[in-house]
Protein backbone atom coordinates (compact mmCIF):
# COMPACT_ATOMS: atom_id res chain seq x y z
CA UNK A 1 0.00 0.00 0.00
CA UNK A 2 1.20 3.10 -0.83
CA UNK A 3 2.28 5.59 1.97
CA UNK A 4 0.68 8.98 1.90
CA UNK A 5 1.91 10.70 4.98
CA UNK A 6 0.22 14.20 6.20
CA UNK A 7 3.82 16.77 6.50
CA UNK A 8 1.73 19.29 8.47
CA UNK A 9 0.55 16.96 10.76
CA UNK A 10 2.39 14.47 13.79
CA UNK A 11 5.24 17.16 14.32
CA UNK A 12 7.86 16.75 16.50
CA UNK A 13 7.01 19.12 20.18
CA UNK A 14 9.35 22.32 20.50
CA UNK A 15 12.48 21.74 20.79
CA UNK A 16 16.24 23.84 21.29
CA UNK A 17 17.06 22.68 17.84
CA UNK A 18 14.97 22.52 14.26
CA UNK A 19 13.68 19.35 13.21
CA UNK A 20 14.76 18.10 10.09
CA UNK A 21 13.71 14.96 8.22
CA UNK A 22 14.57 13.78 5.20
CA UNK A 23 11.96 13.34 3.06
CA UNK A 24 13.88 12.00 -0.49
CA UNK A 25 16.93 11.36 -1.17
CA UNK A 26 18.75 10.61 -4.88
CA UNK A 27 22.40 11.84 -6.62
CA UNK A 28 22.07 15.65 -6.15
CA UNK A 29 18.50 16.23 -5.21
CA UNK A 30 17.85 15.84 -1.44
CA UNK A 31 13.91 17.08 -0.47
CA UNK A 32 13.11 17.70 3.12
CA UNK A 33 10.82 19.31 5.86
CA UNK A 34 12.03 21.33 8.36
CA UNK A 35 10.06 22.36 11.70
CA UNK A 36 10.87 25.43 13.47
CA UNK A 37 9.51 26.68 16.82
CA UNK A 38 10.93 30.22 16.93
CA UNK A 39 14.23 29.04 16.31
CA UNK A 40 16.32 31.34 13.95
CA UNK A 41 19.90 31.50 12.56
CA UNK A 42 22.63 32.22 15.61
CA UNK A 43 23.76 35.96 15.32
CA UNK A 44 26.46 37.01 12.68
CA UNK A 45 26.16 33.83 11.09
CA UNK A 46 24.52 32.76 7.20
CA UNK A 47 23.92 29.97 5.60
CA UNK A 48 26.28 29.89 2.36
CA UNK A 49 25.49 26.42 0.90
CA UNK A 50 27.00 24.50 -1.91
CA UNK A 51 23.78 23.46 -3.43
CA UNK A 52 20.58 25.60 -5.14
CA UNK A 53 17.90 25.71 -2.52
CA UNK A 54 14.24 25.83 -3.35
CA UNK A 55 12.27 26.46 -0.06
CA UNK A 56 8.86 27.22 0.42
CA UNK A 57 6.78 27.65 3.69
CA UNK A 58 4.17 25.38 4.17
CA UNK A 59 2.66 26.80 7.09
CA UNK A 60 3.76 29.51 9.87
CA UNK A 61 5.14 32.57 9.75
CA UNK A 62 9.40 33.84 9.58
CA UNK A 63 11.38 36.10 8.52
CA UNK A 64 14.42 35.74 5.88
CA UNK A 65 17.85 38.16 5.17
CA UNK A 66 19.29 37.68 2.15
CA UNK A 67 22.88 38.95 2.18
CA UNK A 68 22.43 42.66 0.47
CA UNK A 69 18.62 42.69 0.30
CA UNK A 70 16.48 43.45 2.66
CA UNK A 71 14.61 40.89 5.94
CA UNK A 72 11.39 39.78 4.13
CA UNK A 73 8.28 38.47 5.30
CA UNK A 74 7.01 34.37 4.55
CA UNK A 75 3.89 33.54 4.90
CA UNK A 76 2.62 30.20 3.78
CA UNK A 77 3.05 29.35 0.13
CA UNK A 78 5.68 31.99 -0.18
CA UNK A 79 8.06 29.92 -2.14
CA UNK A 80 11.52 30.73 -3.62
CA UNK A 81 15.41 29.84 -5.40
CA UNK A 82 18.24 30.16 -2.92
CA UNK A 83 21.37 29.99 -5.46
CA UNK A 84 24.20 28.01 -4.16
CA UNK A 85 26.34 30.65 -2.07
CA UNK A 86 23.63 33.27 -2.11
CA UNK A 87 24.30 33.61 1.71
CA UNK A 88 21.09 34.29 3.87
CA UNK A 89 19.89 34.11 7.67
CA UNK A 90 16.60 33.58 9.04
CA UNK A 91 16.17 36.35 11.47
CA UNK A 92 12.90 35.27 12.92
CA UNK A 93 10.20 32.10 13.67
CA UNK A 94 7.17 32.23 14.96
CA UNK A 95 7.63 31.57 18.92
CA UNK A 96 3.82 30.92 19.40
CA UNK A 97 3.45 28.01 16.65
CA UNK A 98 5.54 25.71 14.08
CA UNK A 99 6.57 27.11 11.41
CA UNK A 100 7.25 24.31 8.74
CA UNK A 101 9.63 24.62 5.57
CA UNK A 102 9.40 22.28 2.65
CA UNK A 103 13.29 22.86 1.16
CA UNK A 104 14.55 21.28 -2.29
CA UNK A 105 18.50 20.92 -2.60
CA UNK A 106 19.40 20.60 -5.70
CA UNK A 107 23.40 20.40 -7.11
CA UNK A 108 24.19 23.14 -8.88
CA UNK A 109 25.04 23.60 -12.24
CA UNK A 110 25.79 19.33 -13.05
CA UNK A 111 23.47 16.73 -12.65
CA UNK A 112 26.30 14.49 -12.12
CA UNK A 113 28.44 15.92 -9.49
CA UNK B 1 16.11 41.16 -5.34
CA UNK B 2 15.39 37.33 -5.06
CA UNK B 3 12.03 36.92 -6.33
CA UNK B 4 9.48 35.20 -3.55
CA UNK B 5 6.41 34.03 -5.29
CA UNK B 6 3.28 32.87 -3.54
CA UNK B 7 2.29 29.25 -5.14
CA UNK B 8 -1.27 29.47 -3.23
CA UNK B 9 -2.06 32.90 -4.61
CA UNK B 10 -2.61 34.48 -7.64
CA UNK B 11 -3.81 31.17 -9.58
CA UNK B 12 -5.78 31.03 -12.36
CA UNK B 13 -9.23 31.00 -12.99
CA UNK B 14 -11.49 28.16 -13.34
CA UNK B 15 -10.80 26.38 -17.19
CA UNK B 16 -11.78 23.01 -18.69
CA UNK B 17 -8.10 22.24 -18.70
CA UNK B 18 -5.64 22.07 -15.40
CA UNK B 19 -3.29 24.51 -14.99
CA UNK B 20 0.72 23.43 -15.35
CA UNK B 21 3.59 25.78 -14.00
CA UNK B 22 6.67 24.49 -13.93
CA UNK B 23 8.67 25.95 -10.65
CA UNK B 24 12.25 24.68 -11.57
CA UNK B 25 13.78 22.34 -14.39
CA UNK B 26 17.27 20.92 -14.05
CA UNK B 27 18.33 17.61 -15.68
CA UNK B 28 16.56 14.41 -14.41
CA UNK B 29 14.06 16.90 -12.11
CA UNK B 30 11.21 18.55 -12.33
CA UNK B 31 9.24 20.71 -10.15
CA UNK B 32 5.66 22.38 -11.13
CA UNK B 33 2.64 23.44 -9.79
CA UNK B 34 -0.29 22.06 -10.96
CA UNK B 35 -4.10 23.83 -10.13
CA UNK B 36 -7.15 21.11 -10.53
CA UNK B 37 -10.88 23.17 -10.98
CA UNK B 38 -12.96 20.00 -10.62
CA UNK B 39 -10.88 18.14 -13.16
CA UNK B 40 -10.38 13.96 -12.57
CA UNK B 41 -8.23 11.42 -15.06
CA UNK B 42 -10.74 10.40 -17.91
CA UNK B 43 -12.86 7.30 -17.17
CA UNK B 44 -10.63 4.77 -17.96
CA UNK B 45 -7.21 6.68 -18.36
CA UNK B 46 -4.24 5.85 -16.11
CA UNK B 47 -1.19 7.98 -15.73
CA UNK B 48 1.74 5.46 -16.39
CA UNK B 49 5.07 7.72 -15.85
CA UNK B 50 8.71 6.99 -16.95
CA UNK B 51 9.60 9.06 -13.92
CA UNK B 52 9.07 8.99 -10.31
CA UNK B 53 7.15 10.98 -8.99
CA UNK B 54 6.64 13.17 -5.34
CA UNK B 55 3.75 15.34 -4.94
CA UNK B 56 1.86 16.94 -2.61
CA UNK B 57 -1.39 18.67 -2.00
CA UNK B 58 -1.11 22.35 -0.79
CA UNK B 59 -4.83 23.63 -0.96
CA UNK B 60 -8.07 21.84 -1.61
CA UNK B 61 -9.21 18.36 -1.50
CA UNK B 62 -8.93 15.47 -4.28
CA UNK B 63 -9.39 11.43 -4.34
CA UNK B 64 -6.51 9.21 -5.95
CA UNK B 65 -6.58 5.87 -6.87
CA UNK B 66 -3.65 3.62 -7.14
CA UNK B 67 -3.78 0.77 -9.47
CA UNK B 68 -4.71 -2.24 -7.45
CA UNK B 69 -5.20 -0.04 -4.18
CA UNK B 70 -8.18 1.41 -2.96
CA UNK B 71 -9.21 4.98 -3.70
CA UNK B 72 -7.95 7.37 -1.12
CA UNK B 73 -8.73 11.22 -0.16
CA UNK B 74 -5.93 13.41 -0.06
CA UNK B 75 -6.02 16.62 2.17
CA UNK B 76 -3.49 19.91 2.27
CA UNK B 77 -0.23 18.21 3.32
CA UNK B 78 -0.39 14.83 2.16
CA UNK B 79 2.40 13.83 0.40
CA UNK B 80 3.52 10.62 -1.59
CA UNK B 81 6.02 9.24 -4.06
CA UNK B 82 4.59 7.33 -6.94
CA UNK B 83 7.34 5.44 -8.63
CA UNK B 84 7.65 5.32 -11.90
CA UNK B 85 5.25 3.20 -13.80
CA UNK B 86 2.63 3.37 -10.67
CA UNK B 87 -0.37 3.57 -12.01
CA UNK B 88 -2.87 5.69 -10.63
CA UNK B 89 -5.57 7.90 -11.51
CA UNK B 90 -7.23 11.34 -9.67
CA UNK B 91 -10.80 10.10 -9.31
CA UNK B 92 -12.11 13.74 -7.42
CA UNK B 93 -10.75 17.07 -7.39
CA UNK B 94 -13.13 19.53 -5.41
CA UNK B 95 -15.16 21.52 -8.20
CA UNK B 96 -16.33 24.26 -5.49
CA UNK B 97 -12.46 25.36 -5.05
CA UNK B 98 -9.07 25.25 -6.39
CA UNK B 99 -7.21 22.35 -5.43
CA UNK B 100 -3.47 22.95 -5.68
CA UNK B 101 -0.50 20.16 -6.14
CA UNK B 102 3.55 20.58 -5.82
CA UNK B 103 4.64 17.93 -8.05
CA UNK B 104 7.92 16.86 -7.91
CA UNK B 105 9.31 14.79 -11.03
CA UNK B 106 12.37 12.76 -11.20
CA UNK B 107 14.33 10.91 -13.10
CA UNK B 108 13.60 6.97 -12.01
CA UNK B 109 16.58 4.92 -10.97
CA UNK B 110 20.09 6.64 -12.30
CA UNK B 111 20.31 10.61 -12.37
CA UNK B 112 22.16 10.30 -15.91
CA UNK B 113 19.07 9.56 -17.83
Amino acid sequence: MTQIRNLLRDLPPPAPEEDFESLLQRPGVKLERIVSHGQATPAGEWYDQEQDEWVMLLAGAARLLIEGEGERPLAPGDALLLPAHCRHRVTWTDPDRPTIWLALHLAAGDETD
